[in-house]
């Protein structure tokens, strides 16, 4: 195994001439192979295929308490869909607002809401001067671009092995200017990692400087298993912040997105009913409501949690492979001559990898000349500035395993020759 | 015929107390009659029923260039919808954004938009001090709930014959405070005036002293005639505004959720590109994309505008003889007596009923008493205010004909009463 580290001046230019002939190889192979975004890929959809199937007499469009959902009202969503959502993210149907299809949107919402009108009473966040917000590091770029749009300074926490960094979120929350974290909580975008008790615990029973300050938590990949005996399970924060009587902390996110179909799914907001009632309030003003008949088409489809449980065991067979073919290469190119970590998630859509420190803009951009494209160096974090340029996301679900074999080689290639390059300038 | 304006103090407590023995046999009857919202009928959401058998195979998920509508991406919508939706509000498919299943919450994050970041590169309306809307009158509630939200005042100006008061909107937009004007310039909620050429090339044409002024055009019964011969057309505000060189002055707003589903529709924003550009760049950071299921879903069942029109013409059936009951009921009741005016539309979802002045929240009171549901009096003001407290909303719509007769025979009563009463106090 060769060693970068130990290897004399112009051993290593040796090498890098050896792998930039490697390079080349590629670049006249004019792949393009693309690892950006975590996109189901098209075999996942055609599972759902299904979906459109349920919804043929006028009576399949009544809901169990006799609501047309052809028709308008009902803000809140319909009963079963409450509660098929809820019972994914841990709350009681009353617990839950059914609002549209993208949890993102829902989130965006939720902070506007919050910037203009306030929380549950306080003042409006544009009328309190700077406002700051905890954003667990890596995370979810789009989550920063909210942030970015309202102009709330982002300040980084860094996601320990099971979980934020609580002793510093603890710290940082006596600001009361600071009113809230962004937490992916389970199989987190884009580490994988999931929190562990204590985290949770503690996040649950935070107690604030700020009234408002409330935890964003984003449940994206809560039934997003990859194996069928090795997963995650992550304590229910609505119950834990409900036993330390600050029920009012959370608002818990989730979607059927990479379940049935991306962007064509249903999202919900769960939360105490008082969080609720604020948020309800808001929502009536923008809506008459959300699409109800997309609600009654997944609960027919799905049944209950079971049913979704069931067909997300499908969309692992599918994604496993994927995830597991970027490991052995990884493993094989990389692992041992310890000049990357990365992560071996059991769930979710990504893995993160990290270079050596200052490597990974260098190993993005040798990637794009080879034609692979990866998700932005920096973007998991708030601003796109990684502190220490090392973190790229890999994102393997919509690639074929016939392109990502190819794509993580090269991944692999770039990443030793970033490693040798910043061996030579030392 | 009665003349209450002319009949004794006697003759008119002798009226009231006849009137009132017709309004107690009706209170014992029990009623539970609804005509508060512009809801569509059962009957005319099941003419869409079809719409959930055609997406079968996998590809007919797949639009004309190539999106699978299945997954996330593609914001601003597919060419074809865009294309359906540009042809029913008069704009070019490169002119509009589908977005989502509401053009109500469209109008909402159009409004926020401006509020937070303001409109193309001018500054946010947030710190702009006291932000001022025109508001035509009578109008669509829900607009005016949205600009409360935003603590926006509200300056009323009258709906006349053939569209807004053109001569005072002129006047109130040389106050650079002014931001926006909102319009339904077609069958208009609540009256059914459609704005004449006049009207509409003045506003085209609208040199606001705000360079942030838009025309927020509501065009929600654009397609919603009632009868086959006799509809109105008005011209294309897009094109008025272009010939005037003042493209950028109006958003133009629609969708089919009176066409297809309520609430479970597809809706757009049309506007010139500068301001298009400008909304994406917002609507990007809210989401990855709206649902383009249901936008492929809409463009495979009613394939064209001419399919729009056709199914159209259905709907026409079944709400001709509502509007036509209604008016019958109104013709032989009230209106040979002087006690109310209304209005006699030729599409849309309502007809604009005035009580003599001071009337109308009393009507809206007895209605109620006699099981009768209307929309609140002064509900199509801004603040609820009716000047005149005259104005009633009738939405014929959802009742069944069998309810609407008696319905409208309430409110004749209720009319009636109210106005032997109102003599008597003079």
């Amino acid at each position: 195994m060769k060693n970068y580290q130990k290897m004399s001046k112009s051993e290593l230019t040796k090498e890098l001439a050896a792998l930039n002939k490697q390079k080349e190889a590629y670049k006249k192979k004019q792949l393009k192979l693309n690892m950006t975004r975590g996109k189901p890929a098209p075999a996942q959809l055609d599972l759902a295929l299904g979906m459109n199937k349920v919804l043929i007499k006028k009576e399949d469009y009544i809901s169990k308490d006799k609501i047309d959902c052809r028709n308008y009202g009902d803000m809140t969503g319909i009963y079963e869909c409450k509660k098929l959502l809820g019972d994914m993210c841990g709350a009681k149907p009353e617990q839950v607002i059914v609002a549209g299809n993208s949890s993102l949107r829902i989130m965006y919402d939720v902070v506007a809401h919050a910037m203009i009108k306030g929380v549950c009473g306080n003042k409006p966040f544009m009328k309190q001067g700077e406002v700051k917000w905890l954003c667990v590091v890596p995370g979810y770029d789009r989550h920063f671009a909210i942030m970015e749009y309202f102009g709330i300074k982002m300040i980084n926490v860094p996601l320990l092995k099971d979980g934020p960094d609580m002793a510093l979120v603890e710290k940082l929350v006596k600001d009361s200017q600071v009113k809230g974290i962004w937490c992916v909580p389970k199989y987190a975008n884009p580490s994988g990692t999931s929190y562990g008790p204590k985290a949770i615990k503690r996040l649950a029973a935070l107690k604030p400087a700020a009234k408002d300050f409330r935890i964003y938590w984003d449940n994206a990949y809560t039934v997003h298993h990859l194996y069928p005996n090795k997963r995650d399970n992550i304590l229910n924060i609505l119950d834990e912040a409900k036993k330390a009587h600050n029920e009012d902390i959370v608002y818990v996110f989730a979607s059927t997105s990479k379940i049935s179909f991306a962007g064509a799914g249903v999202a919900c907001v769960a939360a105490s009913i008082k969080n609720l009632e604020d948020l309800k309030k808001n929502f009536t003003v923008e809506t008459v409501g959300f699409d109800k008949v997309n609600q009654i088409r997944h609960v027919k489809y799905f049944k209950n949690i079971k049913g979704i449980e069931a067909h997300m065991k499908k969309h692992a067979n599918i994604m496993r492979p994927k995830f597991e073919m970027v490991l052995k290469v990884l493993d094989k190119e990389v692992g041992p001559m310890k000049i990357a970590t990365y992560t071996r998630p059991y769930g979710g859509y990504f893995i993160s990898l990290n270079t050596l420190d200052g490597c990974a803009t260098r190993v993005h951009a040798l990637c794009k000349e080879m034609g692979v494209s990866l998700t932005a160096a920096g973007a998991a974090y708030p601003y796109h500035k990684d502190p220490h340029d090392s973190h790229l996301r890999i994102a393997p679900s919509y690639p074929s395993i016939q392109e990502i074999k190819p794509a993580t080689e090269i991944l692999a290639l770039a990443i030793k020759i970033a490693s040798v390059e910043k061996a030579l300038k030392k």
